[in-house]
C-alpha cells in the first residue's frame, strides 16, 4: 500500500492488530497458522510478519463506536469481527477465482491446499460469529445479526460475479448490484457496528450504514477505474489489467450499455475469442472512454462521496468524526491508495 | 435409509422439514437450490423432491426441548439451525473428500460446480446463526454459542481428518480425538441446543450434552464397524469399502496400534502401494478382527451406549424422553440403519 494512511487508519495497528492476532488463539494450530499466513500476521512457517491488510473495516469499525461517543476500544470486538468476515470471503474468493497472489503473496490456498483454505475461511467465519457472541448485550446482538447478515450479501454478490464471467449481457443495474452485495454491503456493517456494538440510536446506525453503502460504491468504482487505467506500480497489477481477463467491472459495463457505436465496437472486440494483444486492450480501453464508461464512474463516485459525507451530517455524527470518516473515504477513492 | 425409524425421529419430519424448506427461503433462488438440492428437498432442476437425510440431529434437539418440559415445538429453530450446520460442513466435507455420492445421489459440487458448493455450505453456516439471532432470548445466545464452539470442532475433526490421510502413524488417542471432534460434537450439541433454546437448567443441558458426545462416539464406531462388515444392499457402498480406501477408521487403528503379529501384518498390507485386491481385502479384514479391531469398537461402543443412557437417568432426564432418546441411541448403532 502507497500513499500517506489517513490518522483513522493508521490508530487501528494499535487497537486492533493486537486483538486479532489474540483471536486466531482461539483456533487450532493448524487453523491458526492458514488465517495468519493470509491475514499477513504470519510467514508460511508461523513465524511473526510485518504484512497485512489495508485496516480499512476496522478502521471504520472504532470510528463508528467513537460516532456514538464512546472509545474507540469499546469497538474492538466488531473490528476484529468485521475484519474476520473480510478474510473468509478473501480466503474462499481465491480458490473460487484461482488467484493466486494476494497482497504481493502466494495465496493461501496455494501454499496450504485448497482443503485448508476453504477450512480456515469457515474457521473465521464461525470465529466472528463467538466474539460478538461473548458479549452479553443487545448491542452485540445486534452487530452479529447485521454481520451475518452482511455476510449473506458477500455471498450473494460473489454469487453473481461467478455468474457474470459466462454472460455477456450483463445490465449496469445488475452490475450496479453486485457491487453493493460484494463490496459496500460489509463497508456498510463495518461503518455501523461499532455504533451497534454500543447501543447507539438507529438513526445514527443507519446513517452510518449509509455512510458505508456509499463509501464502498466510491470505493468499488475507483476500485474498477484502477484496474483499466491504475498505475501498474501502485496497483500491482500488469497495465489494463481488467480488459485483459475481460472483467464485467463497472467501466466497462456502463460503456457497454451506452447505446453508443463505441459501446458496439468494444462489444464486438470483447467477443472474440483468444487472448486480446496489446493493441486490442489499448483500444479497448479508449472504446472504454469514448462510450462514456470512464466519465460515468468518476461522476458517480464523486456523487456517492458527496453523499456519503451529507449522510454523515444528518444523522448527528460530530464534525471531528465526519473529518475522519472523510479522510478514510478520500483516502480509498484516490489513485494512490 | 432401511430398518424402522423410531418414534422420535419419524416425527421430526412433521415438525421440522416445513421449517427448514421455509429457511431456504431466505437465500437467493441460487444459494436456496444448491442447498435445497443437497438437502433433498429438490431435484437438480429445483423441483421438490421427498429425499433427505436421517433428520437424527433434529430429532435429538426436539427430544432435548422436551426433556427440559418444553414442547417439541419450541426446539424448531435449533433443530433446522443443527441440521443447517451438519449439511454446511457436508457440502465443504464433499469437496474436499472429492466424494462424488451421497445419499444415493450425486453430490452438490458435481452438479452445480465446487465454486456454488463452497458459497451453499458458507450460506447455510451463516443461516444457522441467524436463525438463531432472531430470537431475543438468553437461551438462543446460549444455543448460538454452543453451535458456534461445535462447529469449531467439526473443522478441528475435518482437518485431522485430511491429515490421518498422508500419515502411517495415528494413534487411536489422535483417532478417538478426530471422532469426538467431527462427530461427537454437533451431536452433543444437537442433544442438548432445545433444552438451552427453551433456557433449561446447566445441569440438565451437561447431561444431554454428555449423552450426545456418547453417542457421538458410539455411532462413529458402529459407522466404521459398517465400512468394513457392513452389507453393501444396506450401506450403500462396496464390500469392505473403508479397506478399499485405506481409510484410518477406529477398527483400523485399534488394530493397528494393538501390538499384535497382526497388528504388524496388516500395517505391511496396508503400506504396499497400488490398489489392494480383493484377496487382500479379506486378508485385512481378517487380520483388522484377529488384532482385535472389531472386539474392541463393539466392545467400546456398548460401553459408550450404556454410559450415555445412565448420564440421562443421572440428569433428572424423565423416563419417557430417555426410552425415546434411547431408541434412536439403538437405531444408530444398529446394523440395518
Amino acid at each position: 500500500m502507497t500513499g500517506t494512511l489517513p490518522t483513522a487508519v493508521d490508530a487501528v495497528a494499535w487497537h486492533v492488530r493486537p486483538a486479532l492476532t489474540a483471536s486466531l488463539d482461539r483456533l487450532t494450530p493448524m487453523m491458526r497458522r492458514v488465517s495468519g499466513y493470509h491475514l499477513g500476521l504470519f510467514d508460511r512457517e508461523g513465524n511473526p510478519a510485518s504484512g497485512g491488510g489495508k485496516s480499512l473495516r476496522p478502521a471504520l469499525a472504532l470510528l463508528s463506536a467513537r460516532a456514538a461517543g464512546a472509545s474507540a476500544e469499546r469497538g474492538v470486538p466488531a473490528a476484529v469481527a468485521v475484519e474476520l468476515v473480510h478474510n473468509f470471503s478473501l480466503l474462499h474468493d481465491d480458490i473460487m477465482d484461482g488467484d493466486t497472489e494476494r497482497r504481493h503473496r502466494p495465496t493461501a490456498w496455494t501454499v496450504f491446499g485448497s482443503s485448508a483454505a476453504i477450512l480456515a475461511g469457515d474457521a473465521l467465519l464461525t470465529l466472528s460469529q463467538e466474539l460478538l457472541l461473548d458479549e452479553d448485550t443487545k448491542g452485540a446482538r445486534w452487530a452479529a445479526r447485521c454481520l451475518a447478515a452482511a455476510t449473506q450479501r458477500l455471498i450473494t454478490g460473489q454469487t453473481a460475479d461467478l455468474d457474470f464471467e459466462t454472460r455477456d449481457d450483463v445490465t449496469l443495474d445488475e452490475c450496479v448490484a453486485m457491487a453493493s452485495d460484494k463490496t459496500a454491503s460489509l463497508l456498510a456493517c463495518a461503518s455501523s457496528i461499532g455504533a451497534m456494538l454500543v447501543s447507539a440510536s438507529p438513526r445514527l446506525v443507519a446513517g452510518l450504514a449509509d455512510f458505508g453503502t456509499r463509501l464502498g460504491l466510491a470505493f468499488q468504482l475507483t476500485d474498477d477505474l484502477l484496474g483499466i487505467w491504475g498505475d501498474p506500480e501502485v496497483t500491482g497489477k500488469p497495465v489494463l489489467s481488467d480488459l485483459r481477463t475481460r472483467k464485467k467491472s463497472l467501466p466497462v459495463v456502463s460503456a457497454l450499455c451506452a447505446g453508443t457505436p463505441e459501446s458496439q465496437r468494444l462489444s464486438d472486440l470483447l467477443r472474440t475469442s483468444g487472448e486480446l494483444s496489446e493493441e486490442d486492450l489499448r483500444l479497448a480501453a479508449k472504446l472504454v472512454e469514448d462510450a462514456g464508461g470512464r466519465a460515468w464512474c468518476e461522476a458517480e463516485a464523486a456523487r456517492q462521496l458527496d453523499a456519503a459525507r451529507d449522510g454523515l451530517a444528518d444523522s448527528g455524527v460530530p464534525d471531528p468524526i465526519i473529518a475522519e470518516f472523510m479522510e478514510i473515504a478520500q483516502f480509498v477513492t484516490s489513485r494512490d491508495r
